[in-house]
């Protein structure tokens, strides 16, 4: 039984995780990933006090920070939250569980999903959402991109600066990048444009050896050999496996109030999946402390208040 | 004309400017200091992705970077602020005033005053109000500290490691701080404990040199010499100079929306001057950034919206 668990490791959570590891919380961190959205920008200016740095540099920070406190970092998917009397548990995709008295949803946006074959099975293995991450371990091997907005057309420029050849791959005719981007894109000799195309499968043995897609308008199918799939098709909030606890707006994010309280009591929420207007690292880090401090006030039975500074 | 002024150099307001800055409007921050109450603090190990260090340091950094994107600092305490058609003015006490298009009021707390003879003219000639940034200056020399709550008791126990003796002055006959830090005290032989007794005048020509101060009880005046004296009594809130433009609570303090929004178009306001609960550096460096960024949305006419990751 822990404390608290904050579902989500990116600005947000694990700053929440310093705070309630001083706290003396015993504390879990549940996460797909460390860093979240910050990891995707490769030069921070704007976060105060560290200097410039890559943004996956600065959530290594933020992470040794956390665990050095105490908190207990569990990779894997949460995709059920259940109250059982006094405490809640939380449920991962691979069907481990772990209990907790107080909760802070902290996991922001994720990466939306083709949702065709192979793409959860080779997660990890040849299939990516993070091109900033994980580009450097395709050096000289085939690669493709889906997606049609700046993100994925500099995921592949990005990308090319690695790979042998790199196939985007988009639904439409063009591209909703800028035209600049897309104009070096189409220069690009190691960059093969596939539009008009969806993706179908992901095939391979262990890990991904080729796509399937097809011409929607020829409707002609095709299997390009790739060692790598980049999923580049924008973020969404996903709030599905808690709505039956904490009310959401209509854009399906958590309503909380200024100190991070949801509608349900003990479940607190911080950073992206909140509705907070600006997507900011410190903005999201200030209101994982708060929701941390919230959420030590209401274990403690209002006691706990922290009402002046306690750096 | 500046685009921005940001009234307030501690991490709320030096954020603001940061971020003011990048999005390329003239900003100018007016302060008494910089740093704020996160230079009270000797040892932050809680701000994300630094490291510990002292308070004094991170706000340094926090300074350099506001300055470096572009910010101007300029030292004086704010004490006047006019709305004059679309832009407000912002009088000093020494009498200059600067002009804005939009402004962000981040002074936070200010420390009280005792309100006697002296203490405003030797402000920065021997009063301080901040033991740990001023304590080194009194090496070897006679100081006195006016206040009877931990800040002060500690406040003293920190000078008495620098200064030749040190007279902690209260007007009760008990300490309000921890017994066990009042136990130090009371062992200390560089201390001498001044109870029952109020300060009437600070003395000097250029600099301070002596204190004079009544016992409460045998109304015996004495006069005590010492080079420095510092003034540990409390903070408080003062909107006194702007509740003419921006509705306040009951605290006096700037009520703002979740965004840094006041009561009047144009003004933005975070960090402790706010009703914000957790008086804590990452929270005032990530609502300073909100209403920086509002700031920056309402200045845009609303066409600057930043409601995506922009770092």
């Amino acid at each position: 039984m822990y404390d608290v668990i904050i579902v989500g490791a990116g600005a947000a959570g694990l700053t929440a995780a310093i705070y309630t590891c001083r706290k003396k919380l015993k504390t879990a961190i549940l996460s797909i990933d460390v860093g979240g959205q910050t990891n995707l920008t490769s030069h921070i200016e704007n976060y105060p006090g560290t200097g410039p740095m890559h943004g996956i540099e600065l959530m290594r920070r933020f992470q040794d920070e956390a665990t050095g406190f105490g908190a207990e970092l569990i990779m894997g998917k949460a995709n059920k939250v259940e109250k059982i009397e006094n405490s809640f548990r939380v449920g991962l995709a691979n069907g481990e569980a772990y209990d907790c008295k107080a909760l802070i949803l902290a996991y922001g946006k994720v990466p939306k999903s083709l949702g065709i074959e192979g793409e959860e099975k080779f997660m990890g293995r040849g299939v990516s959402t993070c091109v900033t991450c994980d580009a450097p371990l395709f050096k000289k091997r085939d690669v493709a991109i889906i997606g049609g907005g700046n993100s994925a057309v500099e995921g592949a420029l990005e990308l090319a600066t690695f790979a042998k050849k790199v196939y985007i791959i988009h639904r439409r005719d063009a591209f909703r990048a800028d035209e600049i981007t897309v104009g070096k894109l189409k220069q690009n000799q190691n960059i093969e444009i596939v539009i008009n195309s969806v993706s179908l499968k992901i095939n391979g043995e262990k890990n991904v050896e080729s796509i399937d897609v097809e011409n929607t308008i020829t409707k002609e199918k095709r299997q390009i050999k790739i060692d790598g799939v980049f999923i580049e098709i924008g973020y969404v909030v996903d709030t599905s496996f808690v709505q039956h606890l904490v009310k959401v707006n209509e854009k399906k994010e958590i309503i909380v109030d200024e100190r991070g309280n949801t509608s349900c009591p003990g479940i607190f929420s911080c950073g992206d999946i909140t509705p907070v207007p600006f997507k900011q690292t410190v903005i999201a880090a200030g209101d994982g402390a708060k929701a941390a401090l919230e959420c030590y006030r209401w274990l403690t039975g209002g006691k706990g208040a922290v009402l002046d500074w306690t750096h």
